[in-house]
């Protein structure tokens, strides 16, 4: 008795500084079998990321052309930036039982979440104090150079961010690292084998009525 | 940081030999803090039942005004006689953040669902085989004397249970009972962190916020 179910879309939400990346990181090396949804945006290449695998960068005409050939699964502006997912390489994983991470905010979230409910997982990872958080967010600032403006910026960006914490499944406070890592593996391992996503069941089930 | 929850109704259905009672049985062990659901029946008690134990074994009279008092959390009809859930010992446990566990069928984990779907983790105990539930149903006729009237009802009764399991948020098909509870134990570790049954949270996001 051999039963193959539905991948399903894993999408971690935080505001920035409350360690999602390192989350993201641990639960791809932890799962072999499961991709991280790259999106596509027009913001400018920082030094040191890679095309095609921090981002795609895009320009706004390509861009523009991905959303109205309904080629993104959802998209946003950010910062003046547009950011997306494209659609293609999430539907082959899905339907090939695979599992896709997704490391996209509130905005992106709801958008997925309105077509394709059934399909997602969402969890949302809080700092675990204040000064955690604020720490976190100066600390960025400092290493990428930012203006005060862009400091400010971040931090609305983070409140903003933390009140749609409601729209979550999981919630978890990131107080250590590891434990955090562990309880984001275990809701995977559980929301996999949910019913709704189980292929093969009713066939199974007619089985064991045969003769009753 | 110390964030409390609501407690949990975790409901395991399953056709009568499914393995069900082992799990039940496992998971209480594993769990100090979680309280079993007795219900109450009109059923005459069998030799080695013990009442407040397996059954609250009641008349129909009394079984009336528990229902007509409001006491019952659900109760229905089976082969002639009435069960039903006292509704007071589960809503004390989960105010004050433990968990109950439920022996119930499909028509029990619909009435609660209306009411109380937020606070329900249902899951549903499939036999390996059609082989396998055939023998554990003609084992348990054997040891307690069945007519086969009685065989024969409880085999229609087994295929009616089947039918409803795609009303259940999880389904496990229990090919071996130490991996199946772990299965149960981890979607109840799961199941206790989403994030509508913790308690203090806005709290403590507002809190996150003071200052950004």
């Amino acid at each position: 008795m051999e039963l193959k179910r539905r991948g399903l879309m894993y999408i971690m939400s935080s505001p920035s500084g409350a360690g999602k990346t390192t989350i993201t990181r641990a639960l791809l090396k932890n799962n072999q079998d499961m991709i991280l949804s790259i999106s596509a945006t027009t913001r400018k290449r920082r030094a040191g990321e890679v095309h095609g695998q921090d981002y795609y960068f895009v320009d706004t005409t390509e861009f523009d052309h991905m959303v109205n050939d309904g080629e993104m699964l959802e998209y946003a502006k950010v910062f003046g930036n547009y950011y997306g997912t494209p659609r293609k390489p999430v539907e082959d994983a899905l339907s090939q039982g695979k599992d896709v991470i997704f490391d996209i905010d509130w905005q992106g979230t709801q958008q997925i979440a309105e077509i394709a409910r059934e399909d997602l997982v969402t969890v949302f990872i809080l700092p675990p104090s204040q000064s955690a958080l604020e720490d976190r967010l100066r600390k960025r600032s400092r290493t990428t150079l930012e203006s005060d403006t862009d400091i400010r910026g971040r931090m609305a960006k983070a409140s903003d961010e933390l009140s749609h914490y409601t729209e979550y499944d999981y919630v978890i406070v990131n107080q250590n690292i590891d434990e955090t890592i562990t309880k984001a593996q275990l809701i995977l391992d559980v929301e996999r084998i949910k019913r709704h996503r189980m292929i093969g069941l009713a066939d199974f089930v007619r089985g064991l009525k045969n003769g009753l």
